[in-house]
């Protein structure tokens, strides 16, 4: 199922996330599109942390990047999430994360719905899919 | 109990632990000595692993460091640590990071034996008392 | 001189801040305190960037930590932070975190204004004193 | 010019890089690769410390990684890092990281070479080159 839900939220580069380059470091990234997800998904309507006590993690399974432009200390990060695929088990999240208009890189992010009993996949759990099915998209 | 027990270990500084200051992040001592006091443990005959195996937890009560050098990017640093207390539910560790012989940091850390079970304050356990007896020091 | 001032800002827990004891890390606080130190000096009226870009940097000479509760993942902890000294060379900031009133830690830290030319200590620039002066305390 | 120079390293997952599902944390993984890389390096010839003292930095450009598995506390993971390709201004690293046997992940990264000075792409350095040509390949 195609989705289509946007979510914006912003973060600050900190002082320990910067490197000897004076950029933020390139690892530091993956925490920010994690901020994304989770405030995209407390938007549509389920926090993460209700998620994980209804029994059901979301472990990363792909996850790629491009880096367009260097963050450096103290900036203003927006970070654009969508979610645009809700298939079987799997989710996947594109970010954008910009800086006073500024492309500083886009990434794409598939996680997989996993039992907390089993550790095993297992499908998008309904009163997600309720959720999401509102902003299906035809693309 | 008073104990003398010391160990050596080294980490290298990372690229990502680094700062725009070209030093290594005050915050990231705090994992340098993590990793003092797992290989203290493991050294003096059960690991930090196996003590969680068992149903015991170690969380950090109090910390403090003094800073006297900065540490560098891929500098090699020895980490001497030795476990100084034993008493009741907590176990000091005191910690010295040298760089070629450069001083770079001391710190103190005191932990408190947790049970896994009722997430409360617990004895250190008589299976790791044995351990440490052996190296009770008269200061 | 003896400082009174206070500052209030908010950080939530990241996922990747929690350890599978399921407690925010005991390292990741540092981050925590210098959030609060940068917002405490932009909100008195110089930003730590600012200061940077001036030549003069900030690094941490001793830091200590009391933990009195876990916090835990998304969890939104308030950081007051006080700038209570600065005398010489240092400064002294301060800190209590709370989470819905529940505190979490206390801690302190000392600064040392350091030239970013010479890599040595300075005293306190004056542009920064007179910022200062005005919360100057009996206490 | 397709490159074929693998080098091997270990490193330990901290207790700090685990999360609350008890796994390393997704966005860890970059500072394991960075370990690789530099190790490989170091093993061609020229540590990524003396490569920035010649004013060349290596920011990374794009980055990507499957995860196969989760890597747990303690884990010892054996990173193999593989240069692949050198042309124009990028280098490109592959990775595959294990544990006893077990695939953790796959992952790959272009890093550019850029210029301290400029802060602008330039080719890859002659003196770098000279220590990757005779790990030249056909494929």
């Amino acid at each position: 199922m195609n989705i289509n839900f946007t979510s914006q939220t912003q973060v600050r580069v900190r002082y320990g996330e910067t490197d000897q380059m004076g950029y933020c470091y390139y690892g530091n990234y993956a925490q920010f599109f994690e901020i994304g997800r989770v405030e995209a998904m407390r938007d549509i309507g389920m926090s993460y942390r209700e998620l994980e006590e209804r029994g059901v993690m979301l472990p990363v399974s792909t996850f790629s990047i491009n880096y367009k432009s260097p963050a450096r200390y103290d900036d203003l990060l927006e970070i654009e999430t969508t979610i645009t695929l809700v298939t079987g088990a799997r989710i996947q999240f594109d970010y954008i994360i910009r800086c006073e208009e500024k492309l500083i890189c886009t990434a794409t992010t598939v996680l997989v719905f996993v039992s907390k009993d089993s550790m095993r996949p297992i499908p998008a759990p309904n009163y997600f899919l309720q959720l999401v099915e509102p902003h299906k998209s035809q693309v």
